[in-house]
């Protein structure tokens, strides 16, 4: 019964999915993943969603952009949806990544844990500071700006994170572009403007803040009403 | 010509609102908020939309959930919709935000120029190492964690921004929804539990790489079809 087959290729350009259901295939996973480390051979929609605070209809529809991807009277087997959503997000293969500004937030980063757990391998890290040329962070070596575009090229870098300040970050990102990565992170609050053909996300970390006034103020005008 | 009213209370509520309006708000009130330090009075939703790759039926449609803004032949004024997001978003008032976890992320947190220029207002660091008690990082008192309750209540702090690892992080996230604060930012790479009264917002630094890799792969398989 092989009933959790994806659509075949003519139908996975995906050009039609929303970014929040991209966001929620990130936060399935993480939790698929979860489940998986607890032991847990299956797991159906309604428990999937709850763990998460969604609904079981949320967690089918989102899937079904994809393909059908249950067992009927079993539900999801664990370790298929993973690696069928790896799959769809592109990380069954190893992603490997240039961190540009080694400050507190480029520390940060190259220790974050949650990236190689994923499938994203930093392999260089590159400051504007000639003093930090040469250290090695978190077992990552840290290279000169000047040689950004010859180190994306020698490590095979996809993907380049930037966490400079945001005057020198336009100037990055032109270069990143230039060596040839497919996509970009910015750290810096600032809009960035990039050629059509390299991906991007900005990660405004007051918008996340944002998020939550709104949810609070929403909150406070539901009781001022009830 | 009184046109750029916001909807009376009964109509604000919010609940229908999609997470992604909120995040676009966040952009729109950047962009204007750009434009105004360009000294443009004036902005229309297609410049604005442009600014940020929307068109500018998007930006009305989002705009539309919370009011009328625009004068017709003018488009909007922009220091009124800078003030207009800023009231939605709630962030028309100060907010006082506490940081749990010194480590790399929480400096950057605390080093980031972001915050205090939206109207956050970070007060106090709390961290679990009692060598870092007393320490001053970016101008701000690091606390022993055993203080964290009390910290939180003296300084009024409504918002906590968890910056510990991921075993540390449910406790931490108890012990702010047990001193009151509203809201969370949960940084560590997991899923945490909240009562229903406390906004969240889990920051996974790994899916914002997805949604790019997701990209990537897209627009690969669009290219091998064409």
């Amino acid at each position: 019964m092989a009933n959790s087959n994806r659509k075949s290729d003519e139908e996975t350009t995906f050009a039609a999915v929303p970014k929040a259901v991209v966001s929620r295939l990130s936060l399935y996973l993480r939790e698929l993943q979860q489940l998986l480390s607890e032991g847990k051979e299956t797991v159906r929609s309604g428990e999937l969603g709850s763990r998460l605070g969604f609904t079981d209809a949320q967690v089918r529809k989102d899937l079904t952009y994809f393909g059908q991807f249950g067992y009927p009277g079993i539900g999801y087997r664990t370790d298929e949806l993973v690696q069928a959503i790896r799959q769809i997000l592109g990380t069954d293969i190893e992603w490997r990544v240039v961190i540009v500004g080694i400050g507190n937030l480029g520390r940060a980063l190259l220790g974050y844990k949650g990236f190689a757990s994923q499938g994203f391998q930093i392999v260089a890290a590159v400051d504007a500071d000639p003093k930090k040329a040469g250290l090695k962070v978190e077992g990552v070596e840290v290279h000169p700006i000047e040689q950004l575009g010859k180190i994306v090229k020698r490590c095979r870098a996809r993907l380049g994170m930037v966490a400079v300040p945001a005057a020198a970050a336009q100037n990055v990102v032109d270069q990143l572009v230039e060596a040839g990565v497919e996509g970009i992170v910015n750290f810096a609050p600032m809009t960035i403007n990039l050629p059509e053909h390299v991906s991007h996300v900005g990660v405004d970390l007051a918008s996340e803040l944002e998020q939550i006034t709104f949810a609070v103020a929403k909150r406070w005008h539901a009781q001022q009403q009830s």
